[in-house]
């Protein structure tokens, strides 16, 4: 322990939010700041990459139930091959880290540190792919990618290195690459409410915002508790512009060559980001019990004469929550007291605490407190294991339905520019609002309140239960309804936000 | 399937190991050529990267097991990083690539791409390390690196990017240091030995090839078919110099300030190549069934009338097996002949295939096939889980016996440099000898046949019974022995080998 550890937490999320969410990331032990000269780069320590291997873990199992293969493709890519994709896609002109040198040598030509893999992959997959049988094709890798584009560092969120995965697929029909994109789109979402506790917004980009290339680009949208949405993952349906561009094509059932569609689909670690902002408070890190490296922290309170009781009962209750495969770590540092262990876990995040003193020894019991509202209930030793899993659960709920209360609360409607304007001014969240679909209108909002269009609604009417059931962006204008900020005829609904 | 996947493999691993070993790697699709203008870099392909997944997923349960928490540090090092490393360990001047530009910004300072990452590390771990309380402290990461070493590629063993993990621990003493060393020795050893099938050889580098500022370096050696010995994995123990040199220090119980010990340790996608070229065949891959994607294939043999029975026992045999936990694959393919399944498979290297035709269906059996040797043997099907986990392990124990025998036979002594040369020369594997020690006796015979001291005996006096039933270099000379080199006095037993 470390002595800046020692100190809580000194900045208030609701005054400013930007200095809470990096203290909080720095002393809960999440990310530090990369080297002197190296801006945009972070350290992600031990806490803080472990709730990405919970992200690895989650979507690697649905991804795998889904024909997806994991596979690596090198970290560098040629000149020629960027300069490829941008005749594919206009506007596609990343910054990028070059190399010009490796050792003593000049390269002949220089080598992009990837900043998505894209025009590397697509020469591989037209090469693999011969026949309809060779499809679909789909592929995902887990890698860091580099885009020299950040200006102030916020970790996770905004840095020039950041870890992602991304998958990259070929089909037959356009029909299974949009199958194939709202799959994705659906793991996504899961991830976020059945992982992190977070309610999502799913929709679609406005034409003019999805990615280079693709048809249609779909979202997830998260609302921060500052009222800004983050774009929490995205799944692209690319068409053929990539296929054709890449040759990646095909020969039918009837041996005439076909051009495949393709999508490409990503999350990154500035989901991390949002975690952490969504559901911790002033006391540090919140996370749900589905992420957190360790789910309970047994404190055992204990003086002189009561040390070896307490010790072996809090010994005893950490072994059989373990052996039920709870995530626990016992407490027992000599030379703390409680109180201080007490602040350092809930710092740290640790969405359950069992405290057992010599009370709780003597009456067979164990005095449970939740880490996001402090909830306190005693316990019988007896149904510990069942209770501790219970009170996770509910744990759980409490993040899940809180955070779907602000989002409940935060989708607003506004009748006029002046209106849309004036909520986001005040309120943040999301203005829905009929719109002609013309970018101009997005640009008349945003150069006065920095709000954009995050997204339309998404047309799935042939989706299945599931989807139905979830948070989504819903059209609300009608034939008739006018652009609230042009008077044109709307054909679309749109979801302003402030956006990270 | 493409159609140059359809040819099996032409070369032959007696007479050109090179060549075939390359043909299995890019058939069997476990890896691809990087692009034109790319040499150096590989594509690692969906059952390549399986591999290297079951490297991690074997690693990571150990570290957990141990101690140690995954981490993750910028790809990029400054270059006054590097340059202090220079300053530590005489001798290190990596060939690394540099950025130089990023986005169309020059650079200030050039940024190295990672070639290890001790000297971006160690400074945060002096950050973090205050008190004893903190120690010891043992981080890993899994990421790729690059050293613009390689001249021609060789998948997996020489390429410019590899992927790898590197684990970089502190400690309070030296004899700790010393145990965290051979922790980690010892899970590459289990690695190679209960993963791979492939008994390695442990000990330690001769002083003079120590990873630069080590104390010691221990290593475990495979004997290839060809001769040639691959270091499999290292394990340093660093003593104090990286400690003092980036300021790892310590107040200890008597709140003196201390230098920490230090160690670190890796293992590269090398490993892969050690075991493709290991077990495989002229007929192509042969994989242990403990890392092969899938470790049996069944393969239902039909004509028209007795389509449906045998599809529906062989249907009803693969979701048993799979539901016993077995990775099975049923080829249910149309269009491809029997014969054109079994080389397919075997090319890609699935331990037991599972022939079943009507016969099988009528006397209600499954005939089992062992891809290392061909062994046939048919099988009740009501005792078929429990037949096809011991004919995995036969085909596993099949194929570790011929590595160790192969191991076995291939250690050799030498009374003259002549010898020495001339049983190297001859046979390949290690001669083992007495030594005095000095290079200039190892150079003499490095110069004539490229082999050199690949390990020297490592003194594990204190090591526990799963030592030392491990394969290991034996100390051979005595007191009064002379180099067989030089006829100095033999302070060393040396084992030479040609190396990769």
């Amino acid at each position: 322990m470390s002595e800046d550890q020692e100190l809580g937490i000194t900045e208030r999320k609701e005054y400013s939010p930007g200095e809470w969410y990096a203290e909080v990331v720095e002393k809960a032990e999440l990310a530090s700041y990369g080297p002197e000269g190296m801006g945009g780069f972070i350290v992600t320590r031990p806490r803080g990459y472990a709730l990405w291997e919970a992200v690895q873990e989650n979507l690697d199992d649905w991804f795998d139930e889904t024909g997806v293969d994991n596979a690596y493709f090198p970290l560098f890519i040629p000149e020629d091959y960027l300069e490829r994709e941008k005749d594919v896609v206009e506007g596609f002109d990343p910054e990028v880290a070059w190399v010009a040198q490796g050792g003593r040598e000049e390269l002949e030509e220089r080598l992009a540190v990837r900043p998505t893999s894209e025009s590397i992959i697509a020469p591989y997959m037209a090469r693999w792919v011969r026949s309809h049988r060779d499809l679909p094709l789909r592929l995902n890798q887990w890698c860091s990618v580099v885009r020299w584009e950040a200006t102030d560092t916020k970790p996770f969120f905004r840095t020039k290195e950041f870890l992602w995965q991304e998958g990259h697929t070929a089909h037959e029909s356009t029909e299974e690459a949009w199958e194939e994109t709202l799959t994705r789109l659906d793991q996504y979402q899961r991830l976020y409410e059945e992982v992190f506790a977070m309610p999502v917004m799913r929709g679609a980009k406005p034409e003019h915002d999805t990615f280079p290339g693709a048809d249609t680009t779909t979202t997830v949208e998260a609302l921060m508790p500052d009222g800004k949405s983050v774009q929490g993952a995205t799944s692209h349906h690319l068409g053929q512009s990539f296929a054709a561009a890449f040759d990646i094509t095909f020969a039918d059932e009837d041996e005439r060559e076909q051009t495949a569609y393709t999508t490409s689909w990503g999350v990154s670690w500035r989901a991390l980001g949002a975690l952490v902002m969504t559901h911790s408070d002033d006391q540090g890190l919140v996370l749900p019990p589905t992420v957190a490296p360790e789910q309970v922290v047994i404190v055992p309170i204990w003086q002189d004469e009561t040390k070896a009781d307490v010790l072996q009962y809090a010994t005893e209750a950490a072994a059989e929550l373990e052996a039920a495969g709870v995530r626990v770590h016992l407490d027992d540092r000599e030379g703390r007291n409680p109180g201080f262990k007490f602040n350092e876990w809930e710092l740290k995040g640790v969405p359950l605490r069992l405290e057992i003193g010599p009370h709780e020894v003597d009456d067979a019991e164990v005095t449970a407190v939740h880490r996001p509202d402090g909830t306190e209930e005693t316990t019988p030793r007896e149904t510990l294991v069942e209770d501790v899993e219970a009170h996770l659960d509910a744990v759980f709920e409490t993040l899940y339905a809180a955070a779907e209360e602000t989002l409940a609360e935060n989708v607003r409607e506004a009748d006029s520019p002046e209106e849309i304007m004036g909520t986001i001014g005040q309120h943040g969240g999301y203005v829905r609002t009929p719109w002609c679909g013309d970018e101009a209108c997005e640009r008349a909002i945003k150069e006065k309140v920095h709000a954009e269009i995050v997204a339309v609604p998404l047309d799935e009417s042939d989706t299945d239960d599931h989807r139905d059931s979830a948070h989504r962006a819903e059209a609300i204008h009608e034939a008739g309804d006018a652009c609230t900020v042009c008077g044109e005829p709307a054909t679309e609904t749109a979801y302003f936000a402030r956006s990270y």
